[in-house]
């Protein structure tokens, strides 16, 4: 964590400088702003924590509801959602309230009779070194709150604004002109959210529009996109209960399989007492909704209970439960653009999260895919808005993120099914798939997967860092690859343990991808002296110094800090303790803020236990890894690729 | 974290529900509290957090000042500081803000050209494996901020009395009657501060009062105690700054010895660009003061830059700033009771931190000892007045603290003494000690030691884990330490990694040291199954649970939960996959809570990497090491030795 560079300024450095314009909170709703968030969500909280970073944006939340939410709804947090939560600086509290999920179990019918169930298999539930997070479950609310408070530090000091509805969404055919908004305000009365009309109305100008008003957005409505996809037809029961049982795995993830009873998904929540259970319902008949069919949570509990069998199960207290249908459903596009405009306008509203796609909760991707939805956008949006980019930016991020809820939608379909087959049947696939040739057998593409090998396989995609983007304007194609092999170009940044070379402290390189919308180039150097003029090392901080082609110098505007657009930092192979700091490139010790004080902190070496370039495979010749500001490495290029490094970045970043 | 066992409750789990008699926050000071703490520094605070958890212990707090501290002071938190910060719920954000201490530097005149300084030889701060946490650096407001965070979040929601003046302190011979106290209130004007007799008067009548008001504490003047010892005869000048300058290691922290320039310590602080330099200043002529010497901050950046020569120091901000001489002083009892009462009467007059010793900052020591004083005695405090213990237990406070700070004097006489000596002097000891028996050689015990060897030498101690209570009314003798001979009877509990068998959590034993008053009973499971009626750790759960005897029925109140005054954990041998948490005995697995839910968090399990049998050397038959409420191991007895557990335990809790 870096403060002081303006100064010594006392007090919570995690509480920013408000901006100038922001005296006494954010003050009313203004009639325009940069940008307006539709929802309060997971998606919505997340984009406008992250917006709220930047002093010079202003940006607004609406929310229908008339109070920020308390209970239920998700509470699986992946590990790339873990490190998004830590770039917005709050993956520590997290840590400490949350359910660590250590371990997965899989119960069965007993063979000897199928009446009881017992365990059948445990696995590690995330794989050793996927990430330097765990998997962990926290209640939504507590995710809400978190992000609300990035927000109230934040110098835009930002709040959302509850009971406040969307009535219509118009946007101007003139491409410059901005975005109306109109607003009806709820006055905090629940029964005036539907319908009514008689809340007073306000027209918000905006220059961009997010819809992350979830499975009914009015947003999406509003520009004309669908949900489309299955109907479902699997009902299931979720209920957060405070239990008494001698089921031993209460305090594990658990997927339970019965014979007859139905499927149950055990999941330990925070604060060691509160578990979700998930619970299968009868299959439905076509077309029968569930809000038809009266189920109580006393059915849910009586449910349980069978599928358990021959375990004991009291409830104390329902904190919170609910019925839903298992529907996956996608949006074609997420943003306005029609489809035959595509190459020639910019979107000026989207949508995110559940306004683009729904599907099962049972692994857990919902919240997940639609923070990860929002920390695409974020940085867009705030390129886009301070000029640091053009408007066609903007474009990538439909690109991106409907493929990623494709494929989600894709995966949530077999992962379903999977979970609700009947044990019986599985137990029979999993004889052949032992006859057959390893782990996962014959079963491994067919939509009849056995669940446990499905789980299994699945782990990295689960965990959220398989999400591969395609080459694009922000993303370029891999024929370095090969000098980087463990940096995945259009995957995130797999983290590793280094040593920072100024104070000899153990970190992680995830740790210095703060969201502050910078570019990071990370440049891994090669076997000679980083100080000797002759080596590569040295060469591309000479150009990036001095050059007039270097990105540094074409796109950090003046008076700005010269780590302000794209942050250099260097990899050395060097232990630390075989460097001077003082010794090193003046650029990779750049001069910040109003007093110019040199920042230390750019420059790391190996982990003397753990090195990084075997670890994840950088040639011992360098490499530069270009890191987007969502953690996706855009473009990995030999140190000496200055020129290609420059005309990529040019295509992005805008000239100053 | 712990939460919900009474039931679900949505928001932030660190807020605590308010007392029943707390509405609108503290409310005014009222005529009558269980315990007023006099002073809002380290020890203070520290004791104030404490306090304000219990429910139903009334304590304020009040100081002198105006305003919470905001710069200057104290920065060094040693690794078992940092564990006490853990134990009070903020380590977290402390790790996340401050200034990690990884290295240190020392630097002496090159023998080519004494006029230049050049590094002599590097270490790592904190030897590997002596706690969980890092030594770390951070100004002493933000550690105040910490602690009144607690406070504001306890069920008291407490906060400091600002602007309020201890007049007088009265303590009646009647030994059941309350300490009187009498203040003045400030109404925030700071010139009011000394002497002035203008502001109002009231008189808080008090069970308890403590006086953490610092080296002039008026609380120790009230109950006739003085700080006794040498006349400081070294000035030094300490600032605070925002600097520039080629010296290699401004982000390490480095003892500077000059040839003829005098010394100089290099503190890195945090945020990653403020620094603390401590400057020796020219010996004190006999009696000369440091207050008529009119040193300048000017003076001080102009000896600094003598001592770094050949490197630059230019000086773009000044945060904070002192001049101070060193005095080593001691207090000869921390309490009210005359020595000759001492086996007689029941203290209710406290002094702590400051109040008690005074010493030079240079060993980081000051806040550290003084929060680990009110850590002593908080717990102590609080047991006797919710009647858990009779008030003797109070008369360790002084006997174990008044010892640590006799050492404490005596260590920082020489440590102070060796980093001012002249660096040539020091090489000359450093080539005899050469040619003599080791690392330390001749200079071993000598006042005329080298300050690197005893920097080494002395880390365990800086770092505050040797601190070794002496056999007392809660400490027993060791005779059966070779039971567990990594966990040192009368030292703090040497922490070590674990899997927790509920829900295969990997963490550390030092995690559940929580500072909520209660003991804690480690019970290192024999090779037995825990399970099998025969195994010794079986043995000891049938006798906590059924014997009259067993110190759970005698000390825990009727309706508290079971483990609310002796807090039963199991470690046991078995790997935590080998099993069932439900075939545990049932006191292990207690019912907690207004729904009398299980708690499935006291059972333990070795690291597959690190077993804490071996890394502690705990006998593979098993041990009980018992912990008090601060940390420090009681007792180590056998599995089977349930008397005698019961008998100790008897002379410090009260039948219930």
């Amino acid at each position: 964590m870096q403060f002081h560079q303006d100064g010594f300024r006392p007090g919570d450095p995690r509480v920013a400088l408000p901006a100038p314009d922001v005296v006494d909170g954010q003050g009313p709703l203004p009639d325009e702003v940069d940008v307006l968030v539709v929802g309060a969500g997971p998606a919505g909280l997340t984009l406008a924590a992250q917006l709220s970073a930047f002093a010079d944006v202003t940006t607004r939340v609406v929310e229908q509801k008339p109070d920020p939410m308390t209970r239920g709804q998700a509470d699986g947090v992946a590990v790339r959602t873990m490190e998004v939560f830590d770039a917005l600086g709050f993956a520590g509290p997290v840590l400490e309230e949350a359910y660590w999920v250590n371990e997965t179990t899989f119960w069965r019918p007993d063979p000897e009779d199928p009446t009881r169930i017992v365990r059948h298999r445990r696995i590690e539930d995330t794989p050793e070194g996927l990430s330097r997070f765990p998997h962990v479950i926290l209640n939504q609310a507590r995710v809400h709150d978190h992000l609300l408070d990035v927000m109230r530090r934040s110098p835009r000091r930002l709040e959302v604004d509850q009971a406040t509805r969307v009535v219509d969404v118009r946007v101007p055919d003139d491409p410059d002109a901005r975005v109306e908004v109109v607003l009806e305000h709820l006055d905090g009365d629940p029964d005036a959210a539907e319908g009514s009309d008689g809340g007073e109305r306000t027209t918000v100008r905006a220059r961009y529009v997010v819809g992350c008003d979830g499975a009914r957005s009015s947003v999406r409505e509003a520009i004309g996109r669908r949900l489309r996809g299955d109907s479902a037809n699997h009902a299931w029961g979720v209920m957060d209960v405070l239990v008494d049982t001698d089921f031993p795995d209460v305090r594990r993830k658990a997927a339970v399989q019965s014979a007859d009873a139905g499927s149950l998904l055990v999941i330990p929540r925070e604060g060691g007492h509160l578990v979700r259970l998930y619970v299968e319902l009868d299959e439905l008949a076509e077309g029968e909704r569930v809000a038809n069919r009266d189920v109580t949570v006393e059915h849910l509990v009586a449910a349980a209970r069978r599928i358990l069998s021959p375990h004991t199960l009291e409830v104390h207290e329902v904190a919170w439960w609910s019925v839903y249908e298992i529907g996956q459903r996608l949006t074609d596009r997420f943003d306005d653009v029609p489809e035959a405009l595509v190459d020639q306008r910019d979107p000026r509203v989207f949508i995110a999260g559940d306004a683009c796609h729904t599907h099962s909760p049972k692994a857990g991707q919902g919240m997940n895919v639609s923070i990860r939805d929002a920390f695409n956008l974020g940085w867009k949006l705030a390129a886009v808005l301070q000029g640091r980019s053009g408007p066609q930016l903007l474009r990538t991020y439909s690109e991106e993120r409907q493929a990623v809820a494709a494929e989600l939608i894709a995966f949530d379909r077999d992962f379903a099914a999977a979970f609700a087959a009947p044990a019986a049947a599985a137990a029979a696939r999993e004889r052949t798939s032992r006859d057959g040739t390893g782990e996962h057998g014959p079963g491994r593409d067919g939509a009849g997967e056995d669940f446990q090998a499905m789980f299994v396989r699945k782990g990295r995609y689960t965990a959220g860092v398989e999400t591969h983007y395609a080459p694009s304007l922000v993303t370029a194609g891999d024929p370095h690859q090969q000098l980087a092999a463990g940096f995945v170009v259009g995957t995130r940044l797999h983290s590793a343990p280094v040593v920072r070379l100024a104070d000899a402290r153990p970190m992680h390189l995830g740790d210095v991808l703060v969201a502050d919308g910078r570019w990071r180039l990370l440049a891994f150097g090669d076997a000679a002296d980083p100080g000797d003029p002759t080596s590569a090392l040295h060469g591309l901080c000479h150009f990036l110094a001095d050059d007039p082609a270097s990105p540094l110098r074409r796109h950090t505007p003046a008076g700005a800090d010269p780590d302000a657009v794209l942050d250099l930092r260097a990899v050395l192979q060097q232990p630390h303790d075989a460097l001077e700091p003082t010794a090193l490139h003046p650029v990779l010790r750049p001069r910040v803020g109003t007093h110019g004080l040199v920042d230390h902190e750019k420059v790391f070496c190996p982990s003397p236990t753990n090195d990084v370039f075997d670890l994840r495979r950088v040639s011992r010749s360098g490499a530069m890894v270009l890191v987007r500001p969502d953690h996706h490495v855009a473009h990995i290029l030999p140190l000496t690729a200055h020129a290609e490094l420059s005309a990529f970045l040019s295509q992005i970043l805008l000239p100053t």
